[in-house]
């Protein structure tokens, strides 16, 4: 079995820390037990951390009501930057008028609706408005029919050359111990290669992510990517990201990676954690 | 534009003919005008004929039915290769007990029994009866809820290290002029990216449907594969599938390749057929 | 450790045998110890057997003499199937004129000018002939300038809309317990991707090179592919390629597999032999 | 034919402009004729402008050299943003100790070495050496023997767990009218599918060559990513990359693209630029 090393003693050697939501704050089973300590004592040594999250269904506010439901009072919307906030930001640059059809519950689209464009759900495009569709974004796997949508979604794309937009790259999340559904990302990717567009990701591992964290940090003062530290659960997310962005990496057992697993996918996938911990728990 | 030529005097150089069915016999709008002219002259030039085909939604008596139904009586079942035909002598060999899952109609689920197995559509599938299921086979991309059965099929082959059978290869199929429908091939490929596992397509461009037909071919006398026309509309299926299995091929305009892209698409792909012909109409 | 059965039992229930070359039969120390005897038990009992290879470097004749050399007489050049073979067939049928230009050694040209096509090698192209070249046949990663060569085959493909065939799919081969090489299918495989044409490809674990060995044993006599068994040590080419023609198969620890690693690679790939033996001896 | 509209009254609304070279600025011919008069417009009118490229062949310095040599002497090594300076940058941060191993010239070596890092050839790998090579950078095709080197490159990475960097991503690049050239990018593609790790992209589509640039604009003032511009030859590369960081952006025609294929590739693509030019060139 693979060595592990202390987490604490990990994160002081940094000044800020960026924290995957789902497999290392929380998991199918609620709060990872322990990582109330973990907020606290970074408050207590003042330093500066981010939820980093490819979470796209919900805004910054409802994961701030998440985390704060559970205990964690101190992770406040502007703490967590989620491939919701890219997706938002992209279309405020590059769709500036018409409509943004979707795929994904309603509160997902609220979130879209605050960068003032008009939504539409993708079973309500027909005749009459279809060509005022300007972009599709692919928010969550809830919400819509997948028969009915799916299909939708293809013809829409076949019709209209506007840009495609995916929230969220996870192909498939857990849903317990057992079992796992599959995500937005995936549903995404099959359309991807039925109609041949390129479809525009956001979400680790892509840098865009790490920018935006990188741009926060940056805004309260100089900092070297030295000092930051990712901490997560999925090497091809969170430790390939880190890693390509330049920060240093901390993989923990909380969520997808087993410790019996990890030393074999290590090696498999040449994608290497510059730590492991067992969790991001901060021992009293 | 590509030039055509005439598809009597290119079928008058072979002995047997493949037909695809889809795309060239009829397409969404029916019968393809003309074709009872084609079928005719093969029976009184007693040329020998065969319909190749991806649809696995219906056993050759249900597709024998719907020819019959459009006019052509000669087209009886035992005309008629299928990607099911595979799919079911696929599992008559290689999962001789347990339950065989599907997804897809029941009428494609009749299919498989007719080889003796027993089946079970996905939704049933509950922890009493999980351990006995041997196999899923994709069979068809309706009747079934996408949602809970897709997800429920992840999960299947998540537990079950069974063989996943993927009986018809498209990724979608035309529905109208104007749109496409998600075919089960589709699906499957999604399925098959989130478990990570390999799965046994069958359905051309694959040999073995050309095999399958040629078997039939050989059974009735010698015959070289010179003496063999396979005629299709799809590059990527008929005419790379044909060609790879030694065969002259015929790509047709009346179905998925349009004249005014042939030329582009048989550059871009490499996949250049023997002849172009507008239809598989011969003229009378 | 994942557990075994013995082989000579296992081959008892079958009437034919087909076997993997590289890895089953010999691997880079040169034979495999004890594989005379188990040539030796099926001369004495009267079963036929195939060797069923992607080895397309040299004619079944070249093959056949190297297991001559390390003692297996009985291995004649008719039970040699080699994807080779195939490439051969296929240029027979489809590609009736022209010249026939190849990357890979003098040995594997000569394979191809049995099939009376004129070749040239790749480095000979030049304005005068390119014109007349109807086909490109990757054979073999030595025998050539890579840097030279490999550029001057993607300009090939680019000028001329003629069919490109790989003869042997395998992407790396094992030099010695530490190394392993490159394959010409590797190489084809990076070419297909920057020409974006469709190649052709031969081989395991393609139905055509069991179909054409099947066709070999039944022109002796009806056989049911019940009595069939494939050996291999490969998961993706012999033993899927196996199951998927719907032959029994076993995996053999003397090749591409280690006994340490079977259980995981078995379940991560979802590829399920039949039977597992140590190696393929008959032990005296 | 796509209707193209002015460059110059197209820059005119853009405070900063992104330039990819090749194939914009120069081609195999040299310079774009007219571009001179670009820049000189650019710096009479005090726009900002930088030249984003993959080319990871050569420093900043050499390649501000060879636009000198063609008589651009505005630009000056700090105006080039290059893939070559993101795998620098990823090799100060990631890979703090022992030797890294590199594939391309010695010019390309010189580049990593400016970054304090020791660097050895691929070919001077052995067994004295080879547990300190921390890391393997993809630079350049040429400079070294294919067949050797790109086979111990894969032996290196099967031994050693290290991070593989790939400085330029394209697949191939135009050498003239009728020729291309296979780029590192899809050498080091065939070898990551051989090794089957992960390997580290530097280069566009890719944000991070974006977010460099920008960071670069940002250090002079505040600036809106809807000021800035990206001009490119490559949907997939400059145009994707663009757009998807939230820039405008112009296609023009002097490279990959042409004019007669550009509303073809847009639609199957789906990667819609904001303009089209034909070329770069501000009319006097």
């Amino acid at each position: 079995m693979i060595q592990t090393v202390d987490f604490k003693s990990t994160i002081d050697r940094y000044k800020v820390i960026f924290f995957d939501s789902f497999g290392v704050i929380k998991n199918y089973k609620g709060l990872v037990p322990g990582m109330k300590d973990t907020f606290d004592y970074l408050e207590a040594s003042q330093k500066d951390y981010y939820i980093v999250t490819n979470d796209a269904s919900r805004s910054p506010q409802q994961l701030s009501e998440s985390f704060v439901k559970l205990g964690l009072d101190m992770i406040t919307p502007d703490k967590i930057i989620s491939s919701g906030m890219l997706a938002r930001e992209y279309l405020e640059l590059k769709v500036p008028d018409g409509i943004v059809a979707y795929l994904g519950t309603e509160d997902s689209a609220h979130y879209i609706e605050s960068a003032g464009r008009h939504t539409i759900r993708v079973k309500d495009i027909d005749e009459s408005n279809i060509n005022e569709v300007n972009g599709l974004v692919f928010l969550d796997d809830e919400g819509f029919n997948w028969f009915r949508d799916l299909n939708k979604a293809v013809n829409l794309l076949r019709k209209r050359n506007i840009p495609a937009i995916v929230a969220n790259t996870d192909y498939a999340y857990p849903l317990n111990t057992n079992d796992v559904a599959i995500a937005i990302g995936g549903l995404a990717n099959m359309i991807e290669h039925i109609v041949g567009k390129k479809f525009i990701r956001f979400g680790k591992p892509d840098s865009q992510m790490f920018m935006f964290a990188y741009d926060l940090v940056r805004s309260k003062g100089p900092i070297s990517k030295r000092n930051i530290l990712m901490v997560g659960d999925t090497l091809h997310t969170d430790i390939l990201g880190g890693n390509k962005f330049g920060l240093d990496t901390v993989l923990v057992f909380s969520g997808n990676t087993l410790p019996e697993d990890a030393e074999t996918s290590i090696t498999a996938t040449g994608i290497v954690p510059t730590y492991i911990c067992d969790t991001a728990v901060v021992l009293k």
